[in-house]
């Protein structure tokens, strides 16, 4: 299975030890993007993975693809333009304080390249699994025609398609992002998190309504069943997420495939670094639906696992190795290994 | 609202990582002091913030100046003199391992200097609020003659003054701390702390017999009428701390206003930075209560807030936003803000 | 006397310990710009100095005021509004590895603000000094109106102008440069370099022709009356730098007040951080001419002492004391004080 | 009371910040081993405390010799010899990742010098107490003949000797170590930890049959009394470890001297490092048998407290004082000293 | 040009800021060996390149491939063993101090290897040129047999084979090495650096003989004919190393192609990081002789600024780019660039 | 020869990387003191060496202690205190840049303490070599009368007394220095450094007069003449140095012994620390006077590579073996050694 991640990667810029933006000296220096995320963390379980990107075409933009290609993620898809890198400053949140993300993306090179003239075709047609998010259409129109073609493009050459919507509120109005992305999702074949999209009673009535932050299982089985009714998906996932402190959370997961629905163990954590959590769990989700050897119980429990051990490593990614979640997975001890 | 804090500013030096000071090879600086701690968190609040003291005329003294200036605290009144800066070791406790602080303040510039020739009147008449701690006075001699005078000419140009006692035992006994203290009081209207003054009852008794660390809203209650009634307070307040561990507290409060007694929510956190956790504390109270919007309520729970998120923070001071306090003062999210 | 600067203030961020960008994982953050670096320099000289700038409503724009006012910088004119915070990335030269610069400045904040309702009259008022660099025209459009009213207010409410024309190849050709930074030398007292500006005998030939990088004496005073004749200044001047590798410089200047020329003395230096150095030569010139007692000789020296101590201090400016720089224009000894 | 313990000294290599070995580009440098760190931490307990080994006779060797010193062990006895230090990688765990170790201690000095001339007698003469662990015979055959030596010389000058069987699987097989390790029990006095060592019933099956890693007390009271009847031991100890995540677990131990068993508190501990957790028993049931005034519950819950107080310090080894795990013993605060 | 290279990479461990191995505390982790270095300063002037070598099946060996990726060097052909990974510990010399090195190398996985089973034609017939150093017979007896096997595989390949003879008198003595190593020679083509091999005269006399680290044109034009009629080179090349101080040397270098001899240009410079110097001499000439388009004449001025360049750069490696070489070849500013 | 020092010791706290104590925010801590500084070099030398000081009973002078035995220095001689430890800021220089110290040694535990009951016949009787300086009689009245028992007593006892004068005035003037420390010259038999003593002529006037910073060999004979004269000296040493900039000095000596001056070599360096460059050569000097088999000629330049090998160390003291500073002695290369 030879899998591809689109999306944009910036530069992540966070003080060390916990400082605050408005004191530190120091930034230590990462590269995220929910995209990149989930092929970095892909690269490090063994998949063969790629990433397309484009990127400025200077010692900045070369530190970026240094870091993917030392993660073991393949980069000769990647553009190398004019422009500028996004980057976001993250103060790490601990205890009562929140993790914060300052946002300094505009104008960056991935999202003002003019990709009409990139042949999706070609590029998509080595890989069998293409990973997008609801992220890139929110950046730019010329984004949003690359999502349009390259999603396009995967249906036709039959690639697995898997979709994580990730609404990002200072990017986009959630119902523009609901109209946008549910356009997609006729394109998706592994659906992971289910806002913002349309979903449709005979009534016209969104089906989520009242659907919480803590949904029960029947719940979420209707809301599953009424997506896969109107879109077809092989596989839909849906994180909750507990949120004791900054620096303490649990995490479960909801799964449905081939017309089941099922509710993966919680397992609460201390968080190291909150960012990229989501990513790995889209990231062992993925990892686990390419495996033939692994239950839909195992699939739930892997990728929920895979996103508690993410909060564990500094940087945006899960960069361990699948006997380490499976560990987790299994409970085996937390004690010091020799 | 203008306010003064007048005290002693000490040097602090932490080595980094929980290292202990017999092993470490680099220290951390920052700077401290009970008073200016209330300043700079009052400054971040927002509010129109000066400090007055006494500073050595070197680059030492100079970078402390730097410091409160890049908190937009006012320096303007701060005396440059011969000596030295106070200094302070400060050994962060984590787990079972308590912080440890070692004083090294003697003979310092503040100590020392003869404050016989500054006219606080005319310094004070440019302010609406002094705040003062017990800790000055115990330093010298001179120190005692400079509280003294400051407290007459704040109450005869009719300032708010707060005052935190704030006994430590290293500096001087109890029995003169409680003394020394108590003729202060008919000078102050908000009273941060009970310990250590005199409130007798009638029959020469105190009234504070048998007050725990942990006690009863009825005794609290009690004590905080006899405190009013013999030196009439527009205010006072006390925390109660639940140490369960170095690095894992709970944090509530008592306040008394307007002849009623109010009761804080109890807040448990992680901590990463213990100390200046209690004057964090003073400056969300003096906060709150410069505000005209904030009931008795809000007042007492915005105080524990802004003490409770200050030892989340590295340094002695709380150096977030109004905002972020009442984030956790309402129970808000403490996941990742994008 | 009031300084005040206009110009762009930008995060620098650059690796540690002579690390290369492509390889780094941590980032030194400071902040930087040429008009900035002499608002910083000359604070730390003693004088009263503000600075005019736009910065993001953030804790990004919020660490950069707080950088300004740790040095004794007035802040309250800065302008906070939307958008993001120019950046640039330094990767430090040694050896014969010369100093990189990576620009990321562009749409930010000070660059797209519109500066039709600022009122500079109101603003300029207050001061007697104003100094202007010729990079802020080159960054937008926007930008060249807010020079252009600027020096005209300061021109009309009698305040000394000092001009850098500082060309940067990286935003604008030198043609278009020239044409524009030359319509601004009627407002200019004092002109801190000669290029790229427009100096034309009388049959239309430029009057720089054939003055190379170390010009002879008579060269530069041939020059200077030159520019003196067309544009009327109170004082000019010009360093020469000999760039002996990435770590080891020599530096001169050439100045000219009230018809006549003068050299400075040559110093060799070795270097800690390269840039920065032509501003603080400009806050060198400026202190000196601010000052009553100061001869054209050691205007000039101290100067280029200024100049040359800045290369000694890490970050963009010269944080050190008139005695400092005094006694290395003075050739005192360079051996440890105690 | 002159202690003496001999075994290999390790560098120790751990990332900072919780990196993990895959991504870090710094290594924190220490030193440890099961046995040094037993000196390490009596001799900051104020016991006169030796350490023997064979370090290699470079800068390497005398790094590690210096950490010893300054640790107020006495090096007279070590050998400097040929060869290789021993390294030790160690990833620290924290939250749901555990820590791991990487061994790199293969023909280290210390395990391949010939000890054939060292006159053990003569060494140990000098001293009363000898502390050895199970791991230097698993390390070669003339460490395996070093352990003969010593404990026989130990035996006929009449030292206490205590031994920590420590089976580490990386080095021998569970078996073989049981069999070997078992030889030595006749010399020994305390025992530290009952795995791998050979107890059997009358009938030829092993006590320990059934024995879980939370035993009850009646168990532990019945194995305990076994070994006791087939060795003849001064004093038996074992912990038992509660591992709730990698930075959270609990303690506890149970104690056997003069024919009765005795259980301590369990604490339940934040962990800061991971290593030497288990030495730190050690060193605090030794110092504690070696008191005249600590009583059996005493001794047990003072090893405990050693034990648990390591976990908060970085580095191997328990370098606090005996009134700090005093405190910890006898529940006092963990606020903040001043 | 596809280029691989065959040899032993170490993990380099070396104390930060100049500080001495016997009081560091902390270690910077870089990897290098003589011919991987040759190899990623290859792959940063943009060659195909790929290095052979066996690392350790672990987190360790993981992160030297790591490394090696991120330097867009491929990794496919490097065998994951049992064993450990060599080490170096390098103080970095400074001024009167020299650099350092001590070794930890012995029995690494690249030593203890059994080549026999290797097929090195079929990997080599992929690549167009080998480079293979003399450290690595000096390993083991394998490692002698490994280099046996490649160089006859690439002649018979028709590879063009570069070789450095690198005597290292700590892995052998001076007559062994120029034994084994003059065997290599008839399978050479590029020779970097004479010694230590066998150049007779026909009286049996050493050609070498009175050849002095500084030789004359003459002498080195003699003995390059000499090599060149007895063993039939391409091309040879020796530099000369002028230390005039722990930080501060010169360089220049004789080349010697079609039966001319030719001298470059001297450089004096200053040194970051003197380990890899000759390394980035060998990867300067043959990026330079792959070229088309460079006379003999710039192929050694290249070179010898490659290697000046690397002394500027922390790391065994010159990860410049080939315009960077370029500007300090032919004489371009030192000064900033912007 | 068993050799101590009497002196005070201080807690060296410097910004690293060359930053500015007004800037900085971490200080690098490090131990120093003329005489210990001396002690420290000459046990890293291999002397059998021990310092007697007075330090606070905390752990930052359990700290102090360690440094001292990590150096193999014995410390059972210092006496642990009430009171605090000096301190030394240390802006380290660099380029034009002097270093700059600032001094906050008063009222320490040295100053204070009252030596009337130290028996230094009893201390001393078991050593062969004291060291002595200048800077103890100016801390205080007490410390006065600890020189005045210590040299009498050595004296008595027959040690070979070494004597600094060190003058530093910002501890007391030249005049009373002068007058104090001639006093103690008839006790001393090593004079290092001639200033600030009495040496007059018969007609009362300064032998010195004229003696310049850099004198010629016939004035420097003519003073040691002078000296010998008048106080009968074993030996006597003087160094000059040339401080060409903060970061580049160069330093010879010269040497009278047994009635003849000698003159070293001039070495030139580059500067990694200026402090204790002084005491290096002290240390330098007194080990080579210990040897039987040292030239005068030896001796001295001995104790000037000793000095210059110092400036290439970061600390206080010079902690490489007598090899390394007889290669630099011997001119032997710079070039990394393997």
């Amino acid at each position: 299975m030879k899998f591809i991640a689109i999306g944009e990667l910036m530069l992540r810029l966070s003080p060390p030890n916990y400082e605050k933006i408005v004191s530190t000296h120091n930034y230590i220096a990462n590269y995220g993007g929910a995209e990149s995320n989930v092929a970095v963390s892909l690269a490090n379980l063994g998949v063969d993975s790629t990433f397309f990107t484009v990127l400025p075409n200077s010692d900045i933009g070369k530190s970026a693809i240094n870091y993917l290609k030392s993660n073991d993620v393949h980069t000769k898809e990647i553009i190398k333009s004019e422009g500028r890198m996004g980057i976001y400053f993250l103060e790490e949140g601990v205890s009562v304080r929140p993790s914060q993300v300052i946002y300094d993306r505009g104008s960056s090179a991935f999202a003002e390249y003019d990709y009409k003239d990139v042949d999706f075709e070609k590029i998509l047609k080595e890989y069998d699994w293409l990973h997008l998010s609801g992220i890139t259409p929110a950046l730019s129109y010329n984004c949003r025609k690359l999502i349009d073609k390259a999603v396009k493009a995967a249906k036709k050459l039959g690639l697995t398609v898997s979709f994580d919507p990730n609404f990002r509120s200072s990017l986009w109005s959630f119902s523009t992002a609901r109209d946008v992305l549910s356009k997609y999702l006729q394109y998706v074949d592994v659906l992971i998190g289910i806002e913002p999209i349309h979903v449709y009673r005979e009534d016209g009535t969104d089906v989520k309504d009242g659907l919480t932050m803590d949904p029960s299982f029947k719940d979420m089985d209707r809301v599953f069943r009424a997506i896969d009714k109107q879109y077809h998906m092989k596989a839909i996932a849906r994180t909750v997420r507990y949120v004791h402190s900054g620096s303490n959370n649990s995490l479960k997961a909801f799964f449905y495939a081939d017309g089941e629905t099922y509710e993966s163990k919680t397992i609460n954590f201390e968080i190291v670094d909150r960012v990229g959590g989501g990513d790995a769990f889209s990231s062992g989700l993925i990892y686990a639906l390419m495996q033939d050897d692994m239950s839909a119980e195992d699939t739930v429990n892997f990728a929920v696992a895979s996103s508690v051990m993410k909060h564990a490593i500094r940087g945006d990614t899960n960069i361990t190795s699948v006997d380490q979640i499976k560990r987790l997975m299994n409970n085996a001890s937390f004690d010091v290994l020799r």
